[in-house]
């Protein structure tokens, strides 16, 4: 028998990457299912499901949320998969602590556990590519850098948080196309935080990222930072609830959503 | 001594007005205190809170969430008044039915209850004067028609509702100007959900609303409807929590937000 046809990541559609993650691919999911809407996850215990709204109704701009699963679910309106192993990679959290990696959470799902899906920067990439503007770690191959900040953001209840930011480099006579063009997708982080002047949000060293992976800066370029889905477990980290899943940074679920659905006409 | 000038009702600001509430103007508020951000309020005990935050994300169009007290306090931080004597008159809901319209509802404040914040469509009516588009209600010095219709919010826990809709008639050579000038405003219900045809909506009689008040709808006039923050109420009148405040329909909150924080440019 043939093999099938090699796709493209760009190419293949959220069943076929989700399977593929599903059967061990482990890789950032930037460039993937082009067009469909990438998510963060965050899974906590319905006693923390209220504080983690509020948080996010406060903090729309890094925690936007697009979708809430019933306690126990691991599907939700916009996600037709398996929350529990359809993301490359997770993270588990014990008391805040960070204490494993992992390809799938199956054994330590719980009967209480609420999974946010809050909305990805990588939505707004095809637009930025189609716009004309690079996007470096997609060129590199990389994942996005991503940087806890010394802002904090509104708290609510028992969450606090540092705001976390992803960062791209763009050249500075595309700074405000790329302003336009995200500015059109309030609801996955909209348009930037904040253009250039790292040293004001507490960055110290753009080449060592909190998370993902450091990305060059060509002379020309303006560092340009966009709010990040992964100011939840900054939360849950500084919060220190009993538990809490999420995806590994820059390691997405890929919803069955178009980015169209989140496109400001 | 002599009285302080007049201040017409657009030209108020938040505090002058929110004391003319206090201390027994009843109206609505429509064309109230121009360019400031008017919500409905909803308050619901603690125990509710979760239910209702992922309704309204459940039901943006219906339920946009501006702000959320803390448990027990009259006051958010876009709305420096007292909640419980600060508008114009409230309604008292008690397992579901509606037991009182009042002026002030002190007496019957409790600890535990969340003030919930809704963006109101008549944040967006100076815009649409500006935009040279008419305010029926607003000529007529009239409150707004509202309509409890046969399609159904997305549930949430114990909540669920009939869509509840507001009603402008717009000449038809504007309908066009309405759909891109409120679609801007999307945290205070954005563009209509629904243009001409009441009846697919359920509304058999447009001369007999729900709430507020009939208005004329002159030759050449759709009936235009967009989504309406006396949703919340429906849920409490459908779902029958044991306890919940709310603002009289068309009586609002007015903030202190600047209507310009909610225009996506």
């Amino acid at each position: 028998m043939n093999e099938p046809p090699k796709t493209s990541p760009a190419d293949m559609s959220p069943p076929r990457a989700r399977q593929a993650f599903r059967t061990g691919l482990r890789v950032p999911t930037s460039g993937y299912c082009a067009g469909w809407t990438q998510a963060n996850l965050i899974a906590l215990p319905r006693a923390y499901a209220y504080d983690f709204l509020l948080f996010s109704q406060r903090n729309p701009r890094s925690c936007p949320v697009l979708d809430v699963s019933e306690p126990g679910e691991a599907r939700t309106s916009i996600f037709d998969g398996d929350l529990r192993t359809d993301l490359p990679a997770y993270r588990v959290y014990s008391e805040g602590e960070f204490v494993a990696e992992r390809d799938e959470v199956t054994d330590l799902w719980r009967d209480d556990l609420v999974c946010f899906l809050i909305g990805c920067s990588f939505t707004f990439e095809t637009a930025l590519l189609q716009a004309g503007v690079p996007v470096r770690h997609l060129e590199q191959g990389s994942n996005v850098p991503m940087y806890r900040t010394s802002r904090n953001c509104r708290p609510a209840g028992t969450l606090h948080a540092p705001l976390v930011v992803s960062m791209r480099p763009i050249p500075a006579d595309l700074v405000a196309t790329a302003v336009r063009v995200t500015a059109r997708y309030p609801a996955v982080h909209g348009a930037p935080l904040h253009v250039g002047s790292p040293e004001q949000l507490g960055i110290t060293d753009l080449d060592r990222p909190d998370f993902g992976d450091a990305v060059e800066i060509r002379p020309g370029e303006v560092p340009v930072f966009w709010g990040c889905g992964v100011t939840p477990q900054a939360a849950v980290m500084r919060s220190k609830p009993p538990f809490a899943l999420a995806h590994a940074p820059g390691h997405m679920a890929v919803t069955d959503t178009h980015d169209s659905a989140f496109l400001v006409p």
